[in-house]
């Protein structure tokens, strides 16, 4: 539903983790679980998205391990979706394209949200740093490396769910 | 074309950089991008996208200023597109998204494309750090501040174009 892109026979880190979070709203959906919505009647108030559409993405978004089905009422049976491990590593893609909005679209003073940096105290503004030295990276400081025996996004997805 | 979702109505950087950037097929004509196609074959060959379909995203793209059109030939006028300032700034989205595919759909040592970080020698893997004093960014760092004056998605790219 709403898929409009195949990236399956991509070879691709970004193409792989656009067939997760690709689709339209799944990424409003992450954002607002990031805001500590778990219901569905709380997602479709917030983002006015058509229940079917919201029900496929909940489903693909457990299907990937994104989310997760807690139980929070056994009489009746009442679940909600909470963020998984995998679901919180997706924070740097958010953060990532807020900065982006904020900056090229928005522009400073008009944000929607704003985030303050607790340590340091400024207003928060994400850059990409290196995992292993934790320093600032730009495209520049990298040597890029090849690797066509990859397998294909498709093949990596049925890989994962063996 | 490709249209499923209409974020104008969001008041939200995440769903604005959407808009730039969420059609089908986008982020990877802007991963190429990167990568060095400059010219309509080139990215036709390497993605297999339909051609009206890469032909309206080059267009789009060019209309947000990601990228911009450079003459280089004038007899016969041929035309390549580069990347703008603005394009260059959706690497943290591109390395964010890396980083995630890397992990969780590929596995350590199988992914398709791998970077050094040439200061420190080490595999370039992304996290987010506060642009204001350096450290690494976590969502428990940040504490998060609400603008509900904001304007809409829709209303910010309608005077970002005035």
């Amino acid at each position: 539903m709403g898929r409009t892109a195949d990236y399956s026979d991509e070879r691709c880190s970004v193409a792989a983790t656009l067939e997760v979070i690709g689709d339209p709203w799944t990424l409003l959906i992450v954002r607002e679980a990031f805001f500590g919505v778990r219901r569905f009647e709380q997602w479709q108030a917030s983002l006015g998205v058509a229940r079917n559409v919201l029900a496929a993405r909940l489903k693909t978004l457990t299907a990937h391990g994104v989310l997760e089905r807690e139980t929070y009422s056994t009489r009746p049976l009442r679940q909600e979706y909470v963020l998984t491990a995998k679901g919180h590593d997706l924070f740097p893609v958010l953060a990532a394209m807020l900065a982006f909005g904020d900056r090229y679209v928005y522009g400073q003073g008009r944000e929607p949200q704003s985030y303050t940096h607790l340590e340091c105290g400024r207003r928060f503004e994400a850059r990409i740093a290196c995992a292993g030295c934790g320093k600032l990276v730009s495209p520049a400081d990298l040597k890029h490396h090849a690797h066509p025996e990859a397998i294909t996004v498709g093949a990596a997805f049925e890989l994962a769910d063996a």
